[in-house]
């Protein structure tokens, strides 16, 4: 379970804290779920996690990869908390959404769901 | 409450009813994550979500909003199945760590922390 | 000018010298592209940037933004050359289309382009 | 050559003549480079690009990277213009700094160089 509304309130309060609610508008945090997303991708830029999960054992790389992980769904519940969005109801209806678009029977095997 | 448990379990399944299990890698994941979060962020690349979350009631933005940030939540918990990281633990690490590294009496209304 | 043939194939020795070429995919250029684009965007995560052009004359900024407009003038220079493209002609074309997609008349002063 | 002049200036006057400059403010277009960089990212996905540049020879994958290097290209030579940036000096200067960072003997063959 992720608590996400505990999070936000701790969030909340932290932003309050520093009176940093001023800077977290939707712009803003939008710019930095990318920003902190794109530090993810950054580890595995070249060879690293091509070719399955045994690269992200490694504790160096894994607990890089944890605070970015962490990062962007911090990002993601308070951008959910200030709109006033319910994670979880939109995650449930993005899977029944994501199963009509994509019937098992013609997408098996086949990764060019997005090219078509 | 979000249930990354059961989504995890939902995608899961999902993957194996399309064979899809070998394109998850933590690159090809990480990537994903980077291109709904770009999504996102397309939204507001102009003027829209600059001042303030008024921009963001209006219904049509509201549903592609909620879309992407669902896509990015299930992105995210499928990484982090795979990856065998627990999301509310790294989450609630993280925020200890934010708490030691930006003391609110240091950075009350600045928003220079990344810059300096 | 850009010379960008003469900038290639310095990139093209550079990466030689280093048994780079490998690693130089379409996959991972597009990766790295999009790795430096959001370096650059860190610069602009919160308030920076968003009023007018005052925010980039600072000299420490100004630098960092330098090199991260340059990182991904090179990752784009070196993707064209691989895939044998040439930049002026994509550009002047993509300006074509651009100005077919977006008549004056219609676009004056809206920036909803993207949303529409 | 990349005429980034000759661009420039017809950039200029379309912004003008649709009163867009308005839009263009340091973060506007960072973030514009970042969503373009995603759309190109978008493109290699999942296993597409993974080897080689064969996937890229394809005609509609290809007009598609070419319009998304279009886009990037040219929000950057926007940017450029705007910030009164000389992109042909900042990417010699950049591969100047590139060689001392990374020097041959030393990184020859290893893609680990933004990871140590």
């Amino acid at each position: 379970m992720i608590d996400n509304e505990k999070l936000a309130l701790t969030l909340r309060s932290f932003a309050r804290a520093r009176d940093w609610d001023q800077f977290h508008t939707p712009k803003n945090l939008a710019t930095s779920i990318s920003v902190e997303a794109g530090e993810l991708l950054e580890l595995f830029q070249w060879s690293r996690g091509q070719k399955g999960w045994d690269d992200v054992i490694d504790s160096s790389i894994r607990s890089r990869i944890e605070e970015e992980l962490a990062d962007i769904l911090l990002y993601l519940i308070r951008f959910a908390d200030k709109a006033g969005i319910d994670l979880q109801a939109i995650a449930e209806r993005k899977i029944a959404l994501n199963a009509e678009k994509y019937p098992a029977e013609r997408f098996r095997g086949s990764d060019r769901k997005y090219d078509e």
